[in-house]
């Protein structure tokens, strides 16, 4: 008999090819996708779990997901086996052998979400699907200010969409930042413990509206203490939106002490 | 009567939802979309010049082109208006009103060009239209010795395509180098006063077999000197090719001069 392994794979992909991570009949979807790569090159079915589902058009540069297989697949062709039967805008960037207790949902974790704003006067032709476009010049200065109160825990009711199940709607923000690149860009980059549905997007829409000299940064606090959906920005499309990278360092820390005792 | 204005316009394009720059019937090209935009926006036929023409799949952050015409439509609403009749994948980054003798073609000029190669192992999903994947570790220091033998005046004929026009092969190359960038891409740029057809994608093909460790930098003078085009690299493919830039300043000065006489 095979010993089950468990398989973390680190995952890119471009959002504006599928209707979002998620299993769904008849609608492309990237654990579905990634799914049907894994049973053509192993012959096996198995469940996917992604450290949470991105939404239609949200793209990736390192989301990860485990999954349990009684297979001998060598580990270290596996990245390549799967990307030889995955689409282009889906590529494994990695593919490692876990302990057997690691799961990318429920493990504790770091994430790191980043929403692009191309703040030139035109546009891009090249990096339209991957960004979103303001011509107004905004204000990087206030933009940083306003970041900054998201830092630490909180409760975020005003910036989740309705509709979600989470129990609670507190998390905590680790960093919080303003980058501004070459080529007119500005990065709105944030890691926390998790986040809620919709919450990226719509803080990064609310400090847009600090940029564009709609609100100001020492309103934040206030909106954040009122837990209304409706004092908060709008939602940003998710074209801009990037899932830059999952962490599980201190987890694993964690995890390894438990098995000690 | 309305005076005849000459308008240069600045533009970047992805060159994947083209057949290239030149106007051609019933496939869609760049020049032949600019051309309709300018006719919806001012209702005047014209004839864009570019500062040359870019192949099928080639991309440009800069390319320059230029038209006369006689409308009154104001300089400062143009790009903008323009742009509100094209495709998202053509944005006209600038518009203005130049001296009557500008010719983006004919006016003495410094072009750059850039090959991206992502040279991560499992290639790239969210760049992938626009650039070239290379999984084998390339030697960057053997490159930058490659690329340094091409900087000065010679004749090109061992880096150009058959089929084409152009009496003289000798170009003169100002500026090469490699740069390499985060998330394991290498530019190659090369900096020139105009490139012979194909000729940057087939220098990047040469220098992309040095840094295979294919060929040794030292042989880069002799292929030169060979003037056959057997003897240099393969043509690597559009996709990984940038108009970078495209500066008229010196020549502007001399004109300046010539009309000072």
């Amino acid at each position: 008999m095979i010993k089950m392994r468990n398989i973390k794979l680190t995952i890119e992909y471009d959002g504006k090819d599928f209707n979002g991570w998620q299993k769904q009949p008849n609608r492309l979807n990237i654990q579905g996708e990634i799914e049907r790569a894994i049973l053509e090159v192993t012959g096996k079915e198995v469940n996917l779990i992604a450290s949470g589902r991105t939404d239609a058009g949200v793209h990736a540069l390192g989301q990860v997901a485990n999954f349990k297989i009684d297979s001998n697949f060598p580990i270290e062709k596996m990245a390549i086996a799967l990307n030889s039967k995955l689409k282009h805008s889906i590529r494994i960037q990695k593919a490692e052998e876990v302990e057997e207790d690691f799961h990318a949902r429920y493990h504790c974790k770091r994430k790191t979400y980043r929403y692009v704003i191309d703040n030139s006067e035109q546009g891009s032709a090249i990096y339209r699907g991957l960004e979103y476009h303001v011509a107004q010049k905004l204000d990087v200065k206030g933009m940083q200010e306003a970041i900054d109160y998201f830092v630490g825990e909180h409760n975020f009711s005003a910036f989740k969409s309705s509709g979600t199940s989470s129990k609670s709607s507190v998390r905590t923000i680790y960093e919080a930042r303003i980058l501004e690149k070459e080529g007119e860009r500005i990065w709105i980059e944030l890691t926390g413990n998790g986040f809620l549905y919709n919450m990226v997007r719509i803080i990064a829409g609310t400090i847009l509206e600090v940029g564009l000299g709609k609100r100001k940064p020492q309103e934040i606090p206030e909106i954040i203490q009122s837990k209304k959906r409706e004092n908060a920005g709008k939602t940003l499309p998710a074209q801009g939106l990037f899932l830059v990278k999952v962490e599980y360092e201190k987890c694993e820390k964690s995890f390894a002490k438990t098995l000690a005792k």
